[in-house]
C-alpha cells in the first residue's frame, strides 16, 4: 500500500469508528503534514482518495469535511470468497447470454452494463480524427496494417507505457480486435483443451465463457475485494492443479474492483513464474485510477516474458472502435499467428483513427474528466445504495473503474431479482454470471458509469424495494 | 451450365480445335442468335464471358474478333485433383506463414499476394463515407452496432441478396471482422476437436490453418479447375468419414478459380443435407465474376438451414476494414454467441461506413470497373505466361475472381521456386500451401489483382525463366 492510500485508509477508519463525525472539518494540508510527517502531496492524494470514495467532501476555501454519507455509508465486503478448491467444467454462457440479452434496450437502467456510458466519451474528437486520417490513408496501408497492426497505433501505445514507467518495445504488441481477443488468443497460445487454468472468485464472465468454449478447466481462487486474489491459496493451487496458465485482472477488478498493490503484483509474478506459468493479465480498467497515479501492471514486474498483458481503448476512449492489443512477452509470434489465422487483422480505420487522436494530444486531459466523473458518479450510486438497500448490505468502494460490488444480507436469489428488475426496465449483474460454480447468489455488480440523475435515482429506489420485497419473501 | 456459358464454351472450343483462327470475325449478335435460335441477350453475355477470358475483342462499330492470344493460350488444367481420400491432420501453417511474411515487403511483385491492389477500390468515396457517418453517429450506436451488428448494414446486405433473388433475412446476418472470421465461428459452430471436415483439394490455406488450430482433421476431396469440387468422391467420402462439417467455394474457388454450376451447386446442397452435414459456403469473390450475372449461392438451395454462407467486403469493395458476415442458417445463434465470447463484436466506424456507403450507391458502378480491370488482368497475365513460361505449362482462366492455378510440366518444387523468386523481389504462392498433404509441388497461384505494367511484365520473365532453370536442374 502506498503512503497516500495508507493515510487515507486511517483516515476512513476514524470515520467508520466514529472518531470523525458528519460534518467535522479535516486538518488542513499544512497541518496534517507537518503532524503526520509526509509530504503536502501525499495528504492531497489521501484526500483525494476519500473524495473519490465520498467520504469527505471539499468546500471552496474552507477545506475538507466528512460528509453526510459517510456516517451511513455501508460497510465493505472483506472477506475473500470462498470456492472448493476443486476444478470445474464451466457452464455458464446461457445464464451470462439471458443476462447480456436484456441489456440491448436502450430504455432499459443499464446497471447491470459492462460498459460505462458512451457520453462520456470523445467521440467528437474522435470523429475528427477518423475523418482526417482515413482520408489521409495510404492505399497500401490496408495491407501494411495488417497484424501485427498499425505502426504508428504501436508506437503510441508503447510511448504511453514509457510514460508510466514500462519499456515495451513496439514489436511485443499485438493489436486485436480490443482486449477479449487479446485475452482469447493469449489463452489459446498457452492452453489445449482439458487443461487447468487459475482464475479469481468471483471473475469477469467472459473469462468463464472463454474457459467453456475451449473445453478448459477453471480453478476458481479466493479473491479479497480490496485487494485482489489471495496468493497462499494460488500457491496451493498451483501445487495442486499444475494450470496451465493464470487469468486474472490486477486493477480494479471486474466484478470487484479490487486493486493488488505493487508488492503483491510483484509477489504474484514471481510466484507464478517459479511454476513456469504464464499470466494473463487482463489490465483494461487501469486508466481509470481515482488517485493520484495509474496503478502499475503486473507486466512491469515480468523478467521471463511470461506475462501475457491485454489491454484495449474500450474502456476508457473509444467504445465500439474494437481496438485492443496484448503485450504477450515470449508468446508474442504465437498470438500474432493465432490472430492472423482467426481473424486476420483489426480495423484499419479504426486502428489510423486512434494513432492519430493520440498522436495529436488530449487523451489525458479527457481521461482526466473520465475518472472525475466516475469518482462522482460511484459517490452518489454508494449514497443511493445506502438510503435504498435494505440494513446489512455490503458494498465495495473501488479506487477506479466503474463497478460496485453489493453483497446483500441473508438468503436471497440476484438471478431471480434479474428477471423481476428486468420487467421493470432495470438491469443488474448477478452475481452467479461471474463465478463457475454458480456462487455468489446473494450478490450482485452495480454499473455506476452513467451519469447519475433522478432517473437512476429513482431505478435504485425500486430496485432497493425489490431486495427487500425478495428478503421478506424468503423469510416467510 | 446456363446457356450463355454452353455457347461460350462452344466457340471456345472452335478457337482451341482451329476451327475458328486468330483475327477471324465472329458472327454478329444478331446472326448468332438467329443461327443458334438463342436470344440476342445468350449471344452477348456469351461474347462478353469469351471477352474476359481473352479469347475475343470488340472493335468498336466492328464486332467481334478472335485475339492474338487466342491460338496460343496454354491449355488449362483439366483432370481433378487426387488426393488419397484418408483423413489428415493438418500441420501447413508454418509454411503458410514462411510464404505470407515474404509478402510483407511494399517492393516484392506480389503474385503471391491473397488481396487485389488496393488502387483498385474506392477509397476516396469510402473516406467520405466514413467521415460523414462517424461524424453523425449517435453515441449509443457503440452499443447497438454490437454483434449481431449495425442494423443499416445488414438491412444493405439483404437487399443486395434480394436483388440477385436470394431472400436473406436481416436477423439471419451476424457481421464479422471479415469473412475469414465468420468462417472460423462457422466452423467452431458445428465441429469438435477430432471431428472431420471436408475441403477441397486444393484449398484456401487458412481453411488448413483453422482446422490445424481447432484439432480438425481434412478429407480433402478431389476437385475440378474448372467445375469444382467432384460431387461423387465427396459422397463417398460422407459414407466412409461421417465428416461434421463441408467447408468450399462455391463462385471461383481459391486457388483453382473454379466455379460450380447452379446444378451442380444444388445437388452439393442436396447430397450434404441428405447426411444432414453442414455446408460452410466461402462465397467472398462471387461479386467478381466476367460473365453477365452474380452466379448463385449455394445459400439459394438451403431447404433446411443447413447452409452456413459467409462473404465480405475485403475482396471487392474495402479492404482493411475488416467486415465480412455470415448467414449461418439454423445455426445462427450459435454463431452470434460464438462472436460474442470472442471478440465481442465488429468495428462500429467501420460498419457505419460501410452502410453509409451502400446506402449512396455507386457500389454497382465501382464493381462493374473492378470486374473490367481484374478480367484485363487476366488476360494480360494469361498472355505473359504464354510467352515466358515453358513449354506444357497448363494455366486456368476462371471467369473471375483474381487468381490463375498453374500446373507446371515435369518435376519441379515450387517451394524452392518462391524462395528463390523472393530473393530476386517476386512473390508467389506455391502450391503445397495449399494442401493438407504437401501435394502439388509442380503447381503455384498467381495473383492477378494488380494492374499489369512493365515491371510485372519483367517479373513474370524472370519467373519463367526461373522455373525453366529449376526444370533444367531437375532434368541432369
Amino acid at each position: 500500500m502506498k503512503r497516500y492510500e495508507a493515510l487515507a485508509e486511517e483516515i476512513a477508519q476514524s470515520i467508520r469508528t466514529g472518531v470523525m463525525k458528519l460534518g467535522d472539518r479535516l486538518p488542513s494540508v499544512r497541518q496534517a503534514s507537518t503532524s503526520r510527517g509526509v509530504s503536502p502531496s501525499t495528504v492531497f492524494e489521501a484526500y483525494y482518495l476519500l473524495e473519490a470514495r465520498g467520504l469527505i467532501r471539499a468546500r471552496e476555501r474552507s477545506g475538507y469535511y466528512v460528509t453526510a454519507g459517510a456516517k451511513s455509508l455501508p460497510p465493505e465486503p472483506d472477506i475473500s470468497s470462498q470456492p472448493s478448491g476443486d476444478s470445474t467444467n464451466v457452464d455458464v454462457s446461457q445464464l451470462v447470454f439471458d443476462v447480456l440479452e436484456s441489456l440491448k434496450t436502450r430504455d432499459v437502467i443499464p446497471f447491470g452494463s459492462a460498459f460505462p456510458s458512451p457520453l462520456l466519451f470523445p467521440l467528437q474528437r474522435l470523429a475528427r480524427s477518423m475523418a482526417s486520417s482515413v482520408q489521409e490513408m495510404d492505399p497500401w496501408s490496408t495491407v501494411d496494417d495488417l497484424t501485427p497492426g498499425n505502426a504508428a497505433l504501436r508506437r503510441q501505445i508503447a510511448l504511453r507505457y514509457l510514460a508510466d514507467g514500462l519499456h515495451i518495445h513496439t514489436d511485443e504488441i499485438v493489436i486485436t480486435n480490443g482486449a477479449l481477443e487479446a485475452l482469447n488468443l493469449c489463452l489459446q497460445a498457452v492452453t489445449r483443451p482439458g487443461d487447468c487454468v487459475l482464475i479469481e472468485s468471483p471473475t469477469f464472465y467472459a473469462a468463464l465463457q472463454a474457459l467453456e468454449r475451449v473445453g478448459l478447466k477453471a480453478i476458481e481462487v479466493p479473491t479479497h475485494p480490496r485487494e485482489g486474489v489471495d496468493l497462499e491459496a494460488m500457491a496451493l493451487a498451483l501445487e495442486r492443479h499444475k494450470p496451465k496458465a493464470c487469468w486474472l485482472m490486477t486493477n480494479f477488478q471486474n466484478p470487484l474492483g479490487s486493486l493488488m498493490s505493487d508488492e503483491k503484483k510483484q509477489a504474484l509474478v514471481e510466484l507464478l513464474t517459479s511454476h513456469d506459468v504464464p499470466l494473463i493479465e487482463d489490465d483494461v480498467y487501469g486508466e481509470l485510477y481515482f488517485g493520484s497515479k495509474r496503478p502499475i501492471s503486473a507486466k512491469a514486474f515480468d523478467t521471463k516474458g511470461l506475462v501475457m498483458h491485454c489491454a484495449s481503448f474500450s474502456k476508457c476512449l473509444a467504445p465500439g472502435y474494437r481496438i485492443g492489443w496484448a503485450v504477450p512477452g515470449r508468446f508474442t509470434q504465437r498470438v500474432a499467428r493465432l490472430k492472423v489465422t482467426t481473424t486476420l487483422s483489426a480495423s484499419a480505420p479504426a486502428q489510423a483513427a486512434l494513432a492519430d487522436y493520440l498522436a495529436k494530444g488530449g487523451y489525458d486531459k479527457h481521461l482526466r474528466q473520465l475518472r472525475h466523473a466516475l469518482s462522482v458518479q460511484q459517490s452518489a450510486m454508494v449514497q443511493a445504495v445506502v438510503r435504498h438497500f435494505p440494513k446489512g448490505t455490503k458494498a465495495t468502494r473501488p479506487s477506479g473503474g466503474y463497478f460496485l460490488w453489493i453483497e446483500l444480507p441473508g438468503k436471497i436469489n440476484t438471478l431471480e431479482v434479474h428477471r423481476q428488475a428486468f420487467s421493470l426496465g432495470i438491469s443488474i449483474a448477478p452475481g452467479p454470471m461471474f463465478s463457475a460454480h454458480r456462487g455468489f447468489a446473494n450478490c450482485l455488480r452495480l454499473n455506476y458509469g452513467h451519469p447519475w440523475d433522478e432517473r437512476t435515482e429513482a431505478a435504485l429506489t425500486t430496485l432497493g424495494r425489490l431486495i427487500a420485497a425478495n428478503m421478506e419473501a424468503k423469510r416467510e
